[in-house]
């Protein structure tokens, strides 16, 4: 294992790592880092974290994997911060929602895509944020990907691999490309969905008596729509292309079932409701 | 309390209700009734229903409720079928997610609206469907929403009234056409994004793969894209002018949306994504 750990960002992601790493017998020294020595010093007092730095240059000093937990949009500056404090045998990943964008944002930093990089997503969480939130058993049984490019080191995925091994979760690898791709259409399509929906019913004239009248489902349905806005900001920002096709993509089948609704089309109701019926009951298996 | 109650279709809606009436000291007799006779003995076995009918003539006989709990599309062929042979006292009621479409249909059957007709609907389920599925907390401290009319007799919402209170849920009133824009747009709605999405993504070439990389947040949105197919190609029928309104609302919010994310627009996005949280844990709490 590492022998010690900076996170950049200790919120409900990166605090739940290090709780998940902090039970381990030959569990690594765990940094946090970030701007805001409020939340760290929160961190610090759960337990999450051994201690903590202000200055991102200080903190990674030292740490042989890096690990950055802020929003997308925040990506670049934290690697311009970094970027001249990394220990020589430093290994730097993420946890962004989108992939293509860090390893832009790399490039730009950086001159060129380090061999030391590898881009990451850990496909948990819950619609809460924040180091209070976090708990150790987060990424048990959860799937996380990595998207190593042609120029990253092997022995930095191991590392990367070995570390969300440790914290219980299954480690797939795939191209960025196809990562942005699916997640778009798993995970960025239905937030924007969500969003959208209870904006658009908060906006009706008597939406607090609408939403007094909704139920379990609506509840479960709208849970997403909870999630942080500035990361889901960031996520539409930096995947929107892939984001704005499943849109399309959609928003073409929505039409059709609205055309089905209007003319009474039982049929082809029925045969949509069951299909989609059969893959959501074929999921949860 | 009402001596003895017919349920027609005992399911999880009206297996709920007989499951929770029964535990009351001065319970009403519970007859079940539908065509198929092993669902009846299967809700007999579990001791949901003292005992059943497949005639729905003989079973509502001498009953002081009459509650019919089956999909809105089988809902004038059962009120045909009992015409005939309610008590001079019964009441008659309904668990339709949608009302103006059984006022509809209980004028062609009755020639009027009939003064013992109590339009009613509990704002509660699961997406499962079927008496194994009930249980008797379903109505504890939800809503149930009557949509009594002119010609409705006050007594006879009041029986309607006691026994949904009897079950613990809490009643309200309001009129026929608010409730279906109401539940088109917190039910209803939601439901037929849920199975566009699910449908749309099983569509996808690698529609495996892409649900295995999916989390929980995607299991929370389409849960109840596994509600039963056919009582919502029915609700999508009865109730498709306002639920095609509604659509059209959405859709024109979710094409700005699109326009924010093909843009960059990251100022109008994290409006929108603040509104809709800020709603979203308003509803919550």
């Amino acid at each position: 294992m590492i022998r010690r750990l900076c996170i950049i960002g200790v919120g409900l992601i990166g605090g739940s790592l290090a709780r998940a790493l902090r039970r381990h017998a030959d569990r690594p020294e765990i940094v946090g880092a970030s701007r805001n020595a409020a939340h760290l010093q929160k961190a610090l007092e759960l337990g999450v974290i051994d201690r903590f730095e202000t200055d991102l240059g200080k903190a990674v000093a030292g740490a042989d994997l890096v690990m950055v937990c802020v929003p997308l949009g925040a990506m670049e500056k934290v690697f311009a911060q970094i970027r001249d404090h990394l220990a020589p045998d430093a290994v730097l990943t993420d946890v962004g929602s989108a992939k293509a964008c860090v390893v832009e944002a790399a490039r730009r930093v950086f001159g060129t895509v380090p061999p030391f990089l590898v881009p990451g997503h850990p496909i948990a969480g819950t619609e809460q944020s924040g180091v209070e939130a976090s708990f150790a058993e987060l990424y048990e049984g959860r799937r996380v990907i990595l998207t190593p490019l042609a120029e990253t080191a092997a022995a930095a995925t191991s590392r990367v691999r070995e570390v969300w091994e440790a914290a219980g979760a299954t480690v797939s690898e795939m191209s960025i490309e196809h990562h942005d791709t699916v997640l778009a259409a798993t995970s960025h399509l239905p937030h924007v969905l969500a969003f959208t929906l209870v904006d658009s019913l908060a906006c009706l004239g008597d939406h607090d008596e609408i939403f007094a009248y909704a139920a379990g489902g609506f509840r479960d349905f709208t849970r997403i729509a909870s999630s942080d806005p500035v990361m889901w900001r960031d996520i539409c920002l930096a995947n929107g292309e892939a984001i704005v096709a499943m849109l399309e993509r959609f928003g073409a089948d929505l039409e059709g079932m609205k055309t089905a609704i209007r003319d009474g089309d039982g049929e082809t109701l029925l045969a949509r409701f069951q299909a989609a019926k059969q893959a959501r009951d074929a999921f949860s298996e």
